[in-house]
């Protein structure tokens, strides 16, 4: 049978397919992904389980005259490969190639960029109204995820749609998961409606029944007033009806002819609209189905087992958390753990098997899991809270207003801290340290290496306030690793290399790199100390401040944007006591940092060890004083 | 009649009272919360909604045993009265007063500490996790206003407190008012509820009509399906069923029986339980019943009339931004404006009686405003955010993720920015800066005084890009004010002072203290430079650098936190271009900043103008060097 996709430039393309020929494509398109994604990595399962409907809304829609927004944005395969970018669907997630997310400096068809969850309908919103506002005619369509509907800013968007009533299609996925199973009331709800066809069916049903009674004297009175009651029936999705929404569904969202027709009927209607479609995530790929957590965002794996390509070499700093934070709780009971649907990601789903009782994962809700952690800390406890770093920029004010202003202590492990790599310019966590450094009480930390992550964690549970912790995505060092734990001194770094022209003063996975810079520079002549920092505040302003005085030169490094970061925190400490040197800040620029393996941005800023030896040398020492340097050595 | 409330010495007082001594009590709390109030300022007609509900609640719960969290805190001044604190509510809000919110440091009543909205539900499943947790047996109590429901934290909460079950108690405390009237589909459910009664008593009815039918035969079957049918019949409150908490009310929040009986029962359900409570906002003072909205949170006002005292001098900030910015929007229709439930606070409500269709007011929901914001300028307009500095925090990751990533077109006017005085440190707007400058292509002002404001509004809204201006609470200068509005150019700072001794380089509203600050440095023989800053980001690099370089000492001043902000962008800055001087960072410390009049906390952190004289003095010239300098002249 010839292939249909290579066909396919753009969504005109579609318009003539019958459901034969659309069935065919589907199977094409998913494998297509799932030979891209062995090799690639990517966001697998989503993808599986939105085939079917993205390829009808882009039969009943017409992009990019109709607005698709794509929430988390990382389902949005499937329209990559209906928009005329299949020639470049090999270079995914790589750099300089697409995104594994929507990009508007991609296609036209991308209308808003996404990656954080729960943004598509206020964004859809605003667009609906800026068409409203130019009387121009066209549907502005959100597509987002039952986990994500969980998240507040979408509550906040749906209460607002319904109120002001402008047309507006938003599409619910519901795959009965957010990323791992789904947590929550609505969850429960959204179940009801699935499994219980009387529970959505009550009203026809009673209607029908009604009509079945006997008519005349007091029966019909009595049936008079029972059918007025009848519009407070529930309905299906009466939730959504209360907030303002026009219901469709459930559909099964893999079914062409069902797609289709609540689709159509979602065009014509007025107002807002929800249609809440049933969509298996992974489908299609025995694999993913069967463990569509592992499959949600996945490394290079090979297709025919579905088994992840395992990379050799140190462990994970997610899983020495993960180990670290399970031993540390086997003696504390007052340690408890909260995650907001990562529970897999940040290693919290350890926790929980170990420890069921005291493990909570509260669903795509960042700004509840950190203000419900404030409770349970004024209440005894010691919660750490895991999450990406950023993910917790979403709890920013509550970090500030809930946990530090009652100095209570939380303790929040900030996991894929730094260059993120592939999932690029939404993912980074290049902002931590800024955003929560500005917070009066806040301690901040991040290791050097995988043992350093262990000792910092126990430091964390043990201190009495905000406490938090950062560390890299992916693997250790390679170090080796202590049995016991010890408290670090609050406020404390350390000097790995004594150096008398120059210091430089790093923090977290940068130390490595400067110790290597270090010793490219020692064969230069330049004898550099290099200190560990360990923690970004406090500062070790004693061991800063001798240094610098010692040395004269100061070179900081972080992986983190310039602005307010480790770097700018020096500054100020010296600033503050009045001491002059020569100093430099290595981090990111104030640039969003795109897609692409994390090491090529390394080097790109200079991050890598050759790159922090060469700064150290254009800063600090000019060509003669580099050889005067080495002539007096 | 002998007055009750001085007999109150705390919540056991209340016991033993019967109908007609509560209401007489309430009837003193009103009298001694208007009086207060009157003098001191505060937020009067929550807390007038509040007398019985809060009364009832101490006679029902045993505080401190019984735990009670007051969502955004401003409501608890009855609180504060009956548990120990009559005393001293006479220093409300004043320096070294009672708090106007609830503090922990104050009473052990206070449990939880709230000030911005929404985040009581979490506080309290947190609070009642611990307690579960650890054995013990109590009432955790959660007070939230239907305002404050729209907050997405909120529904975070609630949709993960119905899937846990815990027992917890939420009053849902609905006067149909956030601030100003309350906006959203969820306003209208519970509109619905309160004036429907058929609404919420349709399954009652439906029963007793059921009841009346013929039994027999045909109509038997029929009966049985239909009564299994009837678990699907709206009950009120079926939006909080459906999320899991059993549902109380609607209840009359001024009716004593009624509350007493209806949180009774509440204490006696098991699981988490609401219970819907309608209050007045304003409730027994005719002025605040009438006008709710000027009397949320008011300065001293004549209790006779319920007349503002009105303070006589420059017209404040929040006026001239509201006045600039219709004049600017009557010559440019992609003008729209977006407020958080604030319209009279920003002054967006004189926008929306000008531009009805051009202004939205999203309810307390601080994300979405700026997700939908993006949309609308992605959509081809330009809004106009127009948050409390404080409140923007709760939307630092929508800023960073959906409207830098995209580098759309979004203003943020951010008032209420500095030390915000009386609300204390739950308000300051301390963090802007910090929190605004890691983000990439963020543009970033303050003006000096409210003609600058005018100047900084229209460039900014002539901006192609992101772009912030944060201004203060309060009075401006007094300066005259320009007609013809201008462009400043992006990043260009101005010098207000030539002078050879050193550099003040201020921001916002310590320019003109940094004025008076070399006019008094002046008379000391030091000849200080001062230079407007006007950007935060991008900072006037050129001018920065030819100051520092011509004086060799550089202050930096701002009304803002130390860790991040304006002088820490300077620091940056000079690192940056390897220029080595005397700086000094002049800004609030690393602390949270208490509640009392703004001039206070400015002279304790030496921001007015004696305080940057006589920092100057000691950190850039000893005794000797100042002589050195008067000698010289």
């Amino acid at each position: 049978m010839a292939k249909l996709l290579p066909h396919i430039k753009g969504p005109q393309d579609l318009k003539g397919l019958n459901i034969k020929q659309l069935e065919q494509l589907a199977e094409e398109i998913r494998i297509t992904m799932i030979n891209t994604v062995s090799e690639t990595g990517g966001h697998l399962a989503p993808n599986l389980g939105m085939v079917e409907l993205t390829i009808a809304l882009h039969q009943v829609f017409d992009s990019p005259v109709d607005k698709f927004v794509f929430d988390v944005g990382h389902q949005s395969y499937v329209h990559k490969l209906l928009t005329g970018r299949q020639d470049r669907f090999d270079t995914l997630r790589q750099y300089g190639g697409l995104s594994g997310f929507p990009k508007y400096q991609e296609s036209e068809h991308d209308v808003f960029n996404t990656g954080h969850s729960s943004t598509s309908i206020s964004a859809a919103l605003g667009l609906a109204l800026a068409r409203d506002k130019k009387k121009e005619d066209y549907h502005v369509v959100g597509i987002i995820g039952d986990g994500a509907l969980t998240g507040g800013m979408a509550f906040e968007a749906l209460n607002h749609a319904g109120h002001l009533g402008t047309n507006l299609i938003i599409i619910l996925n519901d795959n009965e998961m957010s990323i791992a199973s789904n947590v929550g009331a609505l969850s429960s709800y959204l179940t009801r409606m699935r499994s219980d066809p009387m529970y959505y069916k009550g009203k026809e049903e009673i209607e029908h029944l009604l009509k079945r009674l006997p008519a005349g004297g007091k029966v019909l009175k009595v049936m008079d007033r029972l059918k007025d009651s009848l519009k407070y029936l529930v309905v299906p999705g009466m939730l959504f009806e209360e907030l303002g929404f026009t219901y469709f569904g459930p559909v099964d969202g893999h079914n062409f002819s069902s797609l289709k027709s609540v689709l159509q009927s979602a065009k014509k209607s007025k107002g807002p609209v929800l249609v809440h479609v049933l969509t298996t995530k992974g489908k299609g790929y025995k694999p993913a189905e069967e463990n569509p957590d592992l499959f949600h965002g996945i490394g290079p794996f090979d297709v025919k087992t579905g088994t992840p390509k395992k990379s050799a070499g140190p462990p994970k700093y997610t899983q020495v958390f993960s180990d670290t934070l399970r031993e540390i709780a086997r003696q504390n009971e007052k340690i408890v753990a909260v995650t907001a649907a990562m529970p897999g990601g940040t290693g919290i789903d350890k926790f929980a098997e170990e420890f069921p009782d005291r493990a909570y994962d509260v669903g795509i809700a960042e700004q509840h899991a950190v203000t419900m952690s404030a409770g349970l800390a004024a209440g005894g406890f010691k919660p750490v809270v895991a999450v990406y770093s950023t993910f917790l920029q979403r709890a920013y004010d509550q970090i500030l207003h809930d946990v530090c202003l009652q100095n209570l202590p939380v303790v929040f492990a900030l996991d894929r801290a730094g260059i993120v790599g592939d999932d690029g310019e939404t993912h980074q966590g290049l902002f931590d340290f800024a955003y929560l450094r500005n917070i009066p009480r806040m301690v901040i930390m991040a290791p050097k290496d995988e043992n350093e992550l262990r000792h910092m964690l126990y430091t964390a549970v043990e201190y009495d306030g905000p406490i938090a912790l950062r560390y890299p995505r992916g693997q250790g060092v390679g170090v080796p690793m202590e049995d016991s734990l010890h408290r670090l001194p609050i406020g404390q770094g350390e000097v790995l290399r004594e150096g008398k022209d120059m210091s430089i003063i790093a923090v977290g996975n940068r130390v490595y790199p400067s110790l290597e810079a270090a010793e490219l520079l020692a064969a230069e002549g330049i004898d550099a100390a290099v200190i560990n920092a360990r923690f970004v505040k406090p500062l070790d302003a004693e061991l800063i401040i001798s240094q610098a005085e010692k040395t004269g030169r100061v070179l900081t490094v972080e992986e983190h944007v310039l602005a307010g970061g480790f770097g700018s925190a020096v500054l100020e400490l010296l600033a503050l006591k009045g001491i002059s040197v020569e100093i430099y800040n290595l981090a990111v620029p104030d640039e969003f940092v795109q897609h692409g393996q994390a090491d090529i941005f390394r080097r790109k800023y200079r991050l890598d060890a050759a790159g922090i030896a060469e700064t150290v040398k254009q800063r600090f020492f000019s060509q003669s004083k580099v050889k005067h340097i080495w002539q007096r050595g």
